[in-house]
């Protein structure tokens, strides 16, 4: 039989993400990986968290268990206004939901928010997990050149009002202020605060993601875009999946409550609800004060194989080579000379014994071939300098 | 600010679950309730899975509580290919994956199969859940007549041909064969293959629900369509939940791997992998022989309240009343005298101290108000007499 007949146009939206076509490659046994852009495992509380399971298996089984509310564990969600406040966002119960990781609220708000055709804007590059969401539903995906401190506001009037004059529909902006992944790119405050403003006169929501804004090094961020929106403009997207683990798929967004309204609805028919038992264990883990009472080893851990990897590459780097100077989060983004293309070089640097993710699959547009994105999660101090060494010789 | 200027087209497809709507009443407490449709939390095996929970997060933890694949847990795929060969349903691992719940695999499968105006062919009644998620994508829901053997299969070939001939989309049949949520009606054997042989003349793909198949009382129900399918044309979906937690979202779809693919591909922006922990739970508990192992037990103990409910139906039901027999899962359907209004009646029900689920949101069209649904699973076979008598006395 042929399928495609039966398929919808998601069918066709719907794309294989590159990197994890190169999964098999980057994983092999032996190689330093700065590919893999995950949490350390070395960092998750496994004692904790296997009595905190059997307990509440034990104590509260029959709920843990079960079916439950598509809004999400009502404890976890007094916690999150709490710990929203502690950024600067006023919030209540109403306005915050859970979602099976943060993948799950960013589809959702795509589901809701964007129609086929519609013009999205997201920064060069961007995450893909963001941008696929918002592809798979139909959104076109346009790209806004970021420097330093983030996105370049000033590109983003004049693109807008072309787009409409042309008769394009925009109304949402994707962001991660915080130590992009990839990029590794910190929003600056004065610029949070001018896109907000922008937002407004353009009429657009923005879509901030923060799953990196607690793992800072030194000294916190500015605070969320969300913090300063006094409109409800913005839609805030939190995670666990960065400071307890990602495989209790757990994750919020904070939006005024006619959204979580309609975003409920469509999470309904999508899973009924999360994992009951992932809910209940982060749950636990933030009354037991296992999420705030480990941030500060959690950003030691990350900052001190932060600055071995840009220690390593100030060393070994050629010139031509340039790269982010992150404060926090988990990546550092390189730029080789122009000629290189990444792609092309990833299967010699595995034979080096040595794995990255090529850049250009992080740009909905005008990608640059010659970019590549370094995690620094996974290796320890040692085996991140021997890899930058090694993958500096190559160049 | 205004918010529905922002918003897509499913925003306005996307409607609030009137049994959801329900949930304060139905819930009161002191009440015998026949409404919440979920298994009895007296048959989750609790001290096992509390001690493989805090097992897998000691001696697994590092992938338990990470990221996974999308395609789900390996080892439980391994295991389904083996539960599936033993329905008839010969199939390889190509052609599994697992979701967060049926709901999910229903809501991926909606997303790649209907395009906004397809009309999709579904029981009536039928469960809310997988009409709601065919709807969520713009899915046309229109209804198709049931008797006591399931599918009245004649108007579907005439019904499918009109509306063809009228310019309609039509694909997909919706159906659940066994035990059917809400109305407990089994598809006969016979009716089995020529709804497939209907299928392949007329080009529709059939989308088979089977959460409930395990559940049987004392023979098993005929073979899944889908162990029938030589051309591929039948979507199974099978699931965890009832027969041993629905908390553990974990469900599967067995598909042609051309589907499975694309299915793969929406769910991997749609939330990346299903929790790592459950999952893996599941797994374990499937290993143990905790699934298998217990159905008997859990057969016998749904068996019990539903022959309790039926006695007391016979003995208190007042003349007029129609209800279905089913040989196993978790619902009778009750068809009452064509005057009485099952949602008005409902508030006075909850007052007398027994609470239902009205019948007409299950039909997505031509709804019968005078039905409604009784889940045995919920109460003692005590309490279902008592409430059986008390509700028969009110009508």
């Amino acid at each position: 039989m042929e399928y495609t007949k039966y398929f919808s146009n998601v069918a066709d939206w719907a794309k294989s993400n590159p990197i994890r076509r190169l999964t098999a490659l980057i994983n092999r046994p032996g190689i330093i990986s700065f590919a893999g852009g995950v949490p350390s495992p070395e960092t998750f509380p496994y004692n904790e968290i296997a009595e905190i399971a059997s307990r509440l298996v034990h104590e509260k089984g029959a709920e843990v268990l079960q079916y439950g509310l598509t809004r999400g564990n009502r404890q976890l969600i007094e916690y999150l206004v709490a710990q929203m406040q502690r950024l600067g966002i006023k919030t209540n119960t109403e306005e915050i939901m859970l979602t099976s990781g943060s993948q799950q609220g960013l589809d959702l708000l795509a589901r809701l928010l964007a129609e086929p055709g519609d013009i999205i804007l997201a920064e060069l590059p961007s995450y893909i997990g963001g941008t696929y969401a918002l592809n798979n539903v139909g959104g076109t995906l346009t790209g806004l050149p970021m420097s330093e401190d983030g996105l370049d506001l000033a590109v983003i009037r004049d693109k807008v009002l072309k787009m409409r004059d042309l008769g394009c529909q925009v109304k949402l902006i994707y962001t991660i202020p915080n130590f992009q992944n990839p990029s590794g790119i910190t929003l600056s405050l004065e610029k949070r605060k001018s896109l907000l403003t922008l937002a407004s006169e353009l009429d657009l929501l923005i879509l901030e993601d923060d799953p990196y804004g607690e793992l800072y090094f030194d000294t916190p961020p500015p605070p969320p875009i969300k913090s300063f929106d006094t409109e409800g403009r913005v839609i805030y997207l939190g995670s666990f999946s960065k400071v307890l683990t990602p495989g209790l798929r757990t994750a919020w967004i904070v939006a005024p409550s006619e959204i979580i309204a309609k975003v409920e609805l469509i999470k309904e028919a999508a899973d009924l609800c999360s994992s009951m038992l992932d809910q209940a264990i982060v749950a636990e883990c933030a009354r037991q004060d296992l999420i705030q009472g480990r941030l500060g080893k959690l950003r030691e851990f990350y900052q001190v194989r932060c600055q071995t990897m840009l220690s390593a590459l100030d060393k070994f780097a050629p010139k031509g080579t340039t790269w982010t100077r992150p404060t926090g989060g988990l990546f550092v983004w390189v730029e080789l000379a122009s000629q290189i293309d990444t792609t092309e070089m990833l299967s010699k640097a595995v034979e080096n014994g040595v794995a990255y993710v090529p850049g250009a699959p992080f740009y909905v547009s005008d990608a640059k071939v010659n970019t590549l994105r370094l995690a620094f999660s996974k290796e320890t101090p040692e085996r991140i300098s021997v890899g930058i060494e090694k993958l500096c010789q190559m160049l």
